[in-house]
C-alpha cells in the first residue's frame, strides 16, 4: 500500500528542509502536520492567505460539503483573525479549488476510499478527491499548512499525495462510567476529524450506567443512568455530526459482565438475585447476564432492533470483556444448565452467550465488534475483533481468517507518553510475520479513553494531545516513526486543537486555579512549576494505591486529576541533561540552562509552602514539593562535581542515588518526572568528566 | 444610606484580619468580595461546604428562584470540583436556607429593593431578602466566600447585610459596530450578575450596523446588518436570561446620527441625498435623519412601537449624541424649515428632534434615556440622561430636577487601569455640593464598552476584570476606595470570572498563539514576557495613530489586539520599585527581585528576535522587544548606581533620562508599562543612596 509514495514522501521531506525558505528556520519541523501524508513533494514559495481567501467546490457537490467549506472557512478566520466570508464562492478563481469526484456511502462504510491530492502554489491551491471523505481530509491538512509567516498568513507551496495506511482509526471514549455532555462529546468529534480518525467508538453502558435512552425498556435508562443519559433524538444528531466530519459512530453495548446498571430496571436478567443498583465503585463485578434464561435473548433481540435502527454503521460492539464467573458459579440453575448442555467451564458459557449475541446482531442486519473474548468457535468472520491482548492475539485471529483492531498500548488512560503510544505499531510483533493477505485482516486501531479518572472538566487533557500521536500511527506510513519529530509537532497541533473548543490546556489551569484558591501570582507560578513537572501514577497504579476507595462520587479535584497525563517540561529537562552528556560536559549554555532550572526547583518549595498551608489540595503535594527542592538540590551538586571534572567518591554516588531512590517514589499519586535525568546527572558525574565518551 | 451599617462593615473588616484564622494569612484581603457589602461582621469558625451541601428555598418562591438555585449549585460544584446534587433541596435542614419575602415586579424596575442579608454559622448558612433580587445578590456573594482551606472548601462564618449605594448600575456594549454573538452576550450577562450589576444597556444601531430584526421595516436589518442581527425571539430570550439574573435589559437605537446603517434600506430618512451603504470606518460621520421631514416621525413612531412591544423595560434609550450637522447645514429644505419655524442653529434643530422623539418614546409607555445632548429645555422629567460629559453636567441636570447616570470615566474602551475607573465617583465633584434631594437624582453610573477595536474574541477581556471594580464603585459604600484592596479582590475575581465561561484570560493567550505560529517554547515565554508587560495606547490614540485607516474589515489579530488593557505585571514591577525606594535601598532580597526581572527583560529580547524574523505579526513588535531590552539594562544600571550610594553625575542622569523618554514613546500602537517605575530609579539613582529619605 502506497509503499513508493511513502518512501519518496519521507525523502522529500527531508528535501524540504534544504530548498523551502518556511522550512529551513532552524529547528522547526518540516512540515507542522499531524498525520503527516503518505507523500509531501515541496516547490518553492508559498500561498499568501489573506482576507480575499476564498474555497470553491466543483464535482460532485452535496450539503456536507458545503457544511464543510463553511467549518473550514470559520476555523480559517479563527487561527488566523482573519475577517473572511464564509460562503464558499461559486467561482473557479477562488484561492483553494476543491474537486470531489463522487459521493461517498450514505452511511458511511468501512473501507471506503479517503485518498486526496494537495496541491499548493503561490498562486492558488487545489485539492482533489474521489469521495467527500478525501476532500474533508484534505481540508483539515490544508488548516494545518497555514501559518504565520514574515509576511503575512500563508501555506508552503507543495504537492502532497496521501491515503491512510489503515481504513480503521478509531477513539472509544467511555461516557458510561462518568457521563460525559453531548457538548464534549462534539469538540472531540472535532478533534477527531483534524488529525483525521474515523471511528467514534462511543462505550455506553457499564456498571455505572446505562446511557441510552431506551423506548422499549425504558426503565434501563431511568433507573441506569440518575439522569444522565442520550436521548435517542440526541445521538441521531451526533452521529449527523459524526458523518459530517468523515467519522463512522460505533455503539458499544457490553455484555454479559459490565451490566449492573441494566440490572436497577431489569434484575430478571441477572444470573444473580438482586436486588442491584448502580454500581459507584471501579473495578470489575460479580453481576453478569444470565445466559442460560432464553428471556435474556428475547430482550436483547429487541434491544439489539431498537439500538440498531438509532445507530446506522454496519458495526455493533457487544463489550464481551471482564467477566468474573461468580454469579454464574452460584447459580444453581446455571449449573445445571451447564451439565445439560455440555458446557463445561464459564469459558465456554461466556462463548454459548456470545455466538447468541452474534445471531441477534446478525439478525439486525449489523455485524459484531467485540473484545477478543468474543472471538469463539464458529462465529462467523465478518465479526471484528478489538484487541485488549495485544498483537499476538490479533495475529493468531489473522490466522484464523478474522479481521481485528488493536487497542493494546492505545489506552489513554493508562498515562503512558505520546512516545510509547507511538512506537505501538499494530503490524509488529506477531502480526509482522503474517502473510499480506492476512495483514489485510488488520484494519486499523481505536485509543481507548476509561473513564474512571475522567469526567468532562478533565477528559480532553486526558485523550490530547496524546491521541494526535496514536492518529498519526494509524494513518502514516509505518516508517514515520520519529518521536522527536512527533513532539515538535504535537506541540504545534496540540495549540491548534485548542481553536476547535478542546480545553486539554485551559481547564487544567481552571483546575490549578481553583486548587490555589486565593494564591498571590508568585504562589501561583510556584504551584504551576512544581505542577508542570509531575505526572500521575502510571497503569493502575491510581486504583492500587487509592487513599479511599474510589467511585464516581468520588471529587476530582485533586493535582492528580489536574496535571497533564505527560510533563512536557520534564520531557524537555530530560533532553537538556542528554545534550549536555552527549555534547561536551563544559558546554558552558547547557550548564547555565541546566543550573538556572535546578536552582528554580530548589528554591520553589519555599515559595509554594505557604500556600499549602492554606489550602487542603495544595497541602497533599507538599512532600512533592519537597522532593522537588531535594531533586534541584540534588542535580546542582552534581552539576558542581561535573565542574570540577573528577570522579565523586562511591560514597558520593551512593548516597546521592539513594536520594534519588526516594524522589522517584510516588507520592500523593503523583510521580516528579525529572528524577531519572537528574539522576543520569549523578551517574556522569561519578564517572568523572569524561562524560562526552560515557554517552554514545 | 446605610451610614452607620457601612462604618460598622469597615470596622469589622479590619477587625477581621485579627481574629478569623482564613483572614489572618498574611496579604491575604480580609473578604474576597467584590463588589464590598455594606456591612460585614465575622465571626468565630467557618462553614465547611463538602459533596453535602443543599440548598433550600422558603418563603416566596418563584420559577426563576429555582433556576437561581440550580445554577448557583452548578457554579459552586464548578468552583469546588464536588460533585453536587443540582436540585434544590426541599427540606428547612439544607447547609444554606434561603428565604424570600415576596416577589419582585414581573418588569424588574428602577429602584426596586436589592437588599439580603446573609448569615454563615459553623452550622450552616442563612440568607434572607426581600425580593429574589436580593437572593440572587446573596447567592453570588455566598459563591464569592467559598474558597479552599486548610481543611476542605470552606466559608467564613460572618454575618453580610448589604445593599446597592445606587440603584443604576449598568454595562453598555456596542454590538453594532462589531457585532457580538449572543452566547458572548450571555456569558458577559453573567459576569454582571456576578459582581451585582443590575442594567444591561445594549446599544444596537449604529453607522456601521442596525441589528435587531424589525418586522415593520425589514429592510432596516436585512440592508443595513451584513446579516448580523439578533431576531426578535432571541432578543426575548436574552431578555428573559438577563431577567433570571435580575439585570434589566434597556435597548438603544442612536438617533438622529449614527444611524448610517438605517439609510442604507431607509435613504429617505436622511438628510442628504445618499446613496447610502453600511459606514466601515470608525468615527463620526455626516449621515443624519431629517428632524423636518414628519414621515421620519411616522417611521420612528412604528418602530419605537415595534421594539417597545420587545423590550418591556421602562427605559428606551434614543442615543443622541455627535450629530456634525452638515447634512443639515447642506439642505435646502431643512434651513428653509428652520427659518420657517425660528430654530437658530443645529442644536436647537437636535432639540426639536429630541422633543418629538421623546413624545413618541412616552406615546408607547416608556421613559427615554439619552446621552447630555437629550436636554432640552421642556422635556419631562421623567426621562435619564446618560453623561458621557461628566459630574458637572449630571450636577446642572440635578438641579433642574432631571435624573442621571454616569458614563464619563467609565468608558472601558479608553484602557484606563481599574485604579483610574475606580476612583471615579458619580458623586464627586459639582455633584458633591448638590442637596441631599438632588443627590437622590444621581441614579448611578454605567460602563460603556465602544467596539471600534472590540470583537467577539477580544471583547471579555475588554470588559473584564476592569468592569469589576466599576461595579463595586456603584454597589459599595463610597468610602470603599482603596485600590491595593481593590486589586488584591479583582485578581482573585477575575480568575473566578473564567469559570462562568468568559475568557478574557483565555482567548488573549489563544491569540498570543496565533501570534506565535510555530513558536518554541521558550520563544513563547519570550513572546509572552514582552506582552506581559505593554499595553494598547491610552485614550484615542489608537485611532489617531492608526497605520491605516482602520474599519470594521480591519483584521484584529495583531499584539495590540491580543495584549490586556492593563498590565498585571507592569503594575506589580512599580509596586516593587516603590516598596524597594520607600524602605530601605539596599534592601537585599526587594534589591535581588527587582534585578531578577530586570535581567530578564534585558535578555528576553535576543530569544524574541528569531520570532520576529518569522512571524509579521511578532515583527511588528520587534521595536518594543528593544526598548524592553533597553529598559532593563537601564534598570539594572540604575540599581548599580544605588548600590553604591553615591550620587550619579548629572550627565548620567541626563542620558539615562534621555533613553527612558524614548522608551516611552509607544510603538505599534503599544506602551512599555515598566518605563516610569524604571525611571523612578533613575532619579533616586542620581539622587543618591539615601533614597530611603527621598521618597514619603
Amino acid at each position: 500500500m502506497a509503499q513508493n509514495g511513502r518512501l519518496q514522501g519521507l525523502g522529500m521531506l527531508v528535501l524540504s528542509v534544504l530548498l523551502h525558505p518556511v522550512m529551513t528556520t532552524a529547528q522547526q519541523p518540516a512540515l507542522n502536520l499531524m498525520p503527516l501524508p503518505a507523500s509531501a513533494q515541496p516547490v518553492t514559495g508559498s500561498l499568501a492567505v489573506d482576507s480575499s481567501f476564498s474555497v470553491a467546490f466543483a464535482g460532485h457537490n452535496e450539503p456536507r460539503l458545503e457544511r464543510a467549506g463553511e467549518r473550514f472557512l470559520r476555523q480559517l478566520a479563527r487561527q488566523t483573525g482573519l475577517p473572511l466570508s464564509f460562503k464558499p464562492a461559486k467561482t473557479a478563481k477562488a484561492t483553494l479549488v476543491v474537486q470531489t469526484d463522487h459521493a461517498s456511502k450514505e452511511v458511511q462504510e468501512l473501507g471506503e476510499d479517503e485518498s486526496y491530492v494537495l496541491e499548493v502554489t503561490a498562486a492558488g491551491a487545489k485539492l482533489t478527491a474521489p469521495t467527500p471523505l478525501g476532500t474533508m481530509h484534505g481540508l483539515q491538512t490544508f488548516l494545518q499548512l497555514v501559518d504565520v509567516s514574515p509576511s503575512g498568513f500563508a501555506a508552503p507551496a507543495l504537492k502532497i499525495q496521501d491515503q491512510p495506511r489503515f481504513p480503521w482509526r478509531g477513539l472509544m471514549i467511555d461516557s458510561a462510567r462518568h457521563f460525559i455532555p453531548l457538548e464534549v462529546i462534539r469538540r472531540n468529534i472535532d478533534g477527531m476529524e483534524a488529525v483525521k480518525m474515523n471511528v467514534f467508538h462511543w462505550h455506553l453502558s457499564e456498571n455505572q450506567g446505562f446511557r441510552v435512552e431506551s423506548r422499549r425498556f425504558p426503565k434501563l435508562h431511568e433507573l441506569g443512568s440518575d439522569s444522565l443519559y442520550y436521548t435517542q433524538d440526541e445521538i441521531r444528531d451526533l452521529i449527523a455530526y459524526a458523518r459530517d466530519r468523515g467519522i463512522r459512530v460505533v455503539p458499544e453495548f457490553d455484555m454479559p459482565g459490565h451490566s449492573t446498571a441494566w440490572f436497577a430496571g431489569h434484575p430478571e436478567l441477572a444470573s444473580g438475585k438482586g436486588p442491584y443498583e448502580i454500581e459507584r465503585r471501579w473495578g470489575i463485578f460479580d453481576p453478569a447476564m444470565d445466559p442460560t434464561n432464553e428471556k435474556v435473548y428475547k430482550f436483547l433481540d429487541e434491544l439489539i432492533g431498537e439500538m440498531a435502527r438509532i445507530f446506522p454503521d454496519h458495526y455493533f460492539h457487544i463489550g464481551g470483556d471482564e467477566v468474573n464467573g461468580k454469579e454464574w458459579d452460584a447459580n444453581p440453575k446455571i449449573q445445571a444448565f451447564m451439565k445439560t448442555h455440555g458446557i463445561k467451564n464459564n469459558e465456554a458459557l461466556q462463548a454459548y452467550f456470545s455466538g447468541r449475541v452474534q445471531k441477534l446482531v446478525t439478525r439486525h442486519g449489523k455485524a459484531v465488534v467485540g473484545w477478543d473474548e468474543v472471538l469463539v468457535e464458529g462465529v462467523p468472520k465478518d465479526i471484528v475483533i478489538q484487541s485488549w491482548r495485544g498483537q499476538a492475539s490479533l495475529a493468531q485471529a489473522a490466522k484464523k481468517g478474522y479481521r481485528g483492531i488493536l487497542s493494546n498500548g492505545y489506552y489513554l488512560d493508562l498515562g503512558w507518553s505520546a512516545a510509547r503510544h507511538y512506537a505501538v505499531d499494530p503490524m509488529s510483533g506477531d502480526a509482522a510475520n503474517l502473510s499480506a493477505e492476512e495483514k489485510q485482516r488488520i484494519l486499523g486501531g481505536e485509543s481507548c479513553m476509561w473513564a474512571e479518572y475522567v469526567n468532562p472538566e478533565n477528559v480532553d487533557s486526558r485523550v490530547w494531545p496524546r491521541n494526535a500521536a496514536i492518529a498519526e500511527r494509524l494513518w502514516s506510513p509505518q516508517e514515520v516513526r520519529d518521536p522527536a519529530s512527533m513532539y515538535a509537532r504535537l506541540d504545534f497541533v496540540s495549540a491548534r486543537l485548542e481553536w476547535l473548543g478542546l480545553a486539554h490546556r485551559t481547564a487544567l489551569r481552571h483546575m490549578l486555579q481553583r486548587l490555589a484558591g486565593s494564591a498571590s501570582p508568585v504562589e501561583f507560578a510556584a504551584l504551576r512549576t512544581l505542577t508542570e513537572v509531575v505526572e500521575p501514577v502510571k497503569d493502575y497504579t491510581r486504583e492500587q494505591t487509592a487513599p479511599a476507595e474510589p467511585s464516581s462520587n468520588t471529587p476530582m479535584n485533586r493535582v492528580v486529576d489536574a496535571v497533564p497525563l505527560e510533563s512536557d517540561a520534564g520531557r524537555r529537562f530530560g533532553e537538556l541533561v542528554d545534550q549536555f552528556l552527549a555534547s561536551a560536559c563544559h558546554d558552558p549554555a547547557g550548564e547555565a540552562r541546566l543550573r538556572s532550572q535546578l536552582t528554580l526547583w530548589r528554591d520553589n518549595d519555599a515559595v509554594l509552602q505557604p500556600l499549602a498551608q492554606r489550602s487542603f489540595l495544595v497541602k497533599e503535594v507538599a512532600a512533592s514539593s519537597q522532593d522537588l527542592s531535594a531533586l534541584g538540590t540534588a542535580g546542582l551538586a552534581a552539576l558542581d562535581v561535573i565542574a570540577k571534572g573528577q570522579p565523586a567518591l562511591d560514597s558520593w554516588k551512593a548516597q546521592q542515588l539513594a536520594i534519588i531512590d526516594q524522589l522517584k517514589k510516588p507520592k500523593a499519586q503523583l510521580l516528579l518526572i525529572p528524577a531519572p535525568a537528574v539522576q543520569r546527572l549523578i551517574e556522569a558525574a561519578a564517572a568523572g568528566g569524561a562524560c562526552s565518551t560515557s554517552k554514545p
